[in-house]
């Protein structure tokens, strides 16, 4: 029988096709392996050809080179000019299109896949992350401040030099506005975080858990709306992702990094997408929010009934991916 | 600069990337053009082969033949059989997997496409639908009926032969249960079907207008997630789908037709969903709710920043949109 499992963070129904899912095996990408080569003239993020994007915000040196550099989105989705500005007449509500837009190159190499690189590499980003994060959130003009990673086609990207991206958009969503509401419900109903209180669980279940390291914890939520999607999730109650300390930010370089290698290691380099939820910042502190990275693998593609019903079919059993991924060496 | 737009339907925001927007021709499929044979031994749909799936639920016959088959589905992702059955412990809530999920066959013809049937034919596609509607919705395991079409790969489907889905789950979903509290809170703020009110918006602008039937208009709406989609929405304010009258689901049969012949012409067959967002049947006649039908064409990937912000790019623009499909031939 087919089971319905109820997403406590997200209020998401998922249908659990536990009769017609798939074995793990069966989602390793069929894909030719594509040979990247480690440096591309064309490439706008490649060594030498920084003149291709505009002026770095952030650059980690190396003896005679970089290696971390962040610069404004060429093709940003908004103006980082520009004041902010809102108009409200009738039903129709629009605000100008300013904020942040950035790409965080992670490496100089164009073929070094992240799962790839070492921790101490991983450890830059995630500093990058933070430091540009701080960055949008000082913009008066910004609400939001979303960073996320498309990697493979299937997740939105076409170019192969690993980088991710951080958007500072000048309202709240009501995914975010919503999720947060939620949350404080949860809280006043019953005096705990809900997210600490998923994580609790989670560890005592024990059957979804990917990873554990000193700060974090990597595992299928109960109700993944899609195979293999997982959290990494920070052990202490912290609301903003800026609110992470040093020793936390190198931790979750380890974990983000073994996680990337499962996939890449396990499912043959999955196409995926990752993104950082966080409470906006002029919620640092809250104690109802709790901040984490979420991963979702490209692996299935959402049809009419998603569209239609809000509900997703996860054609896989979240256990069973979680006992798979733990087998893969990291 | 580009431009934020507000869906007062949905709540959402979506970015309208007004400068590097695309222009609608970039739109139009690449792909080779696949010849279908209006016969295929294998599917399971095609006149011939009906031992392929389970016995027909609706027939609609022709001499000798028929012209809709409905039949539950072979691979049905709720079982049809069982007891509606909740469990709650702690923060897990489960249901059983329970409900309808069947396919309405929508004409004997491998590969003769929606867009391209005769208007008859889709008529007898629409009261198929609202049969099996009716039907579903008296399962008294049922809460929430989703009428859908995937027409393509992108759009989730790899069977050729036209084809549409219903599901009735024994949920409402939090998208929809959100977006009926929304409709709630403007009617009891303004005394207005927020639904009839973007009708009348729409209708005075005209700039997002793409057809007006005698019951019904298909627009673009102003904040569009994606490009070239559509709502064909009924003039007459209805809450649940099987309010519809005789006249009415000719009308809209006709409307559907001619919308998807627009897509087909104009964009070279792209792949689409459609589904029909409707109140739950408990909710017949009330005011603050008004169903649709909703057309997604699937010309672009959702990617991190989508999933990470809750929050869509739209690459082209509403207005333009609905200027090209205004001058295709239907």
């Amino acid at each position: 029988m087919p089971e319905l499992r109820y997403n406590i963070l997200t209020r998401e129904w998922v249908l659990i096709a536990t009769e017609r899912a798939k074995r793990p095996e069966d989602f390793v990408a069929k894909k030719e392996k594509k040979q990247i080569p480690s440096y591309s003239p064309a490439c706008p993020f490649c060594p030498g050809n920084e003149r291709l994007t505009p002026p770095a915000t952030r650059v980690v040196p190396a003896s005679g080179a970089w290696r971390i550099r962040v610069t404004p989105n060429k093709y940003a989705a908004l103006s980082k000019d520009g004041e902010l500005r809102r108009f409200a007449q009738g039903i129709r509500r629009t605000v100008a299109g300013v904020g942040i837009h950035e790409v965080i190159v992670e490496t100089p190499e164009h073929g070094r896949t992240t799962a790839l690189l070492d921790d101490s590499q991983v450890e830059l980003i995630i500093e990058a992350y933070l430091d540009r994060f701080r960055y949008a959130s000082a913009d008066p003009r910004v609400e939001q401040v979303t960073i996320f990673k498309n990697h493979g086609e299937a997740a939105g990207t076409s170019l192969e030099h690993p980088h991710s991206q951080i958007i500072g958009t000048p309202v709240v969503t009501a995914q975010l506005r919503d999720r947060l509401a939620n949350a404080a419900a949860h809280y006043d109903e019953f005096g705990e975080c809900i997210f600490c209180r998923v994580l609790e669980v989670e560890l005592k279940e024990k059957t979804r858990i990917v990873l554990e390291t000193d700060h974090f914890v990597a595992f299928v939520p109960f109700a993944a709306l899609t195979p293999f999607s997982m959290l990494i999730m920070p052990r202490r109650h912290m609301s903003v992702f800026s609110e992470m300390s040093d020793p936390e930010a190198a931790d979750l370089a380890c974990a983000l990094r073994r996680i990337l290698a499962t996939l890449y290691h396990g499912l043959a380099d999955p196409d995926f997408n990752y993104t950082i939820r966080t409470a906006p910042t002029d919620h640092l502190g809250v104690r109802y929010y709790h901040w984490y990275l979420s991963i979702i693998p490209r692996l299935t593609r959402v049809a009419g009934f998603e569209l239609g019903a809000g509900m997703f079919i996860n054609v896989s059993l979240p256990e069973e991916n979680a006992a798979f991924l733990r087998q893969v060496p990291m």
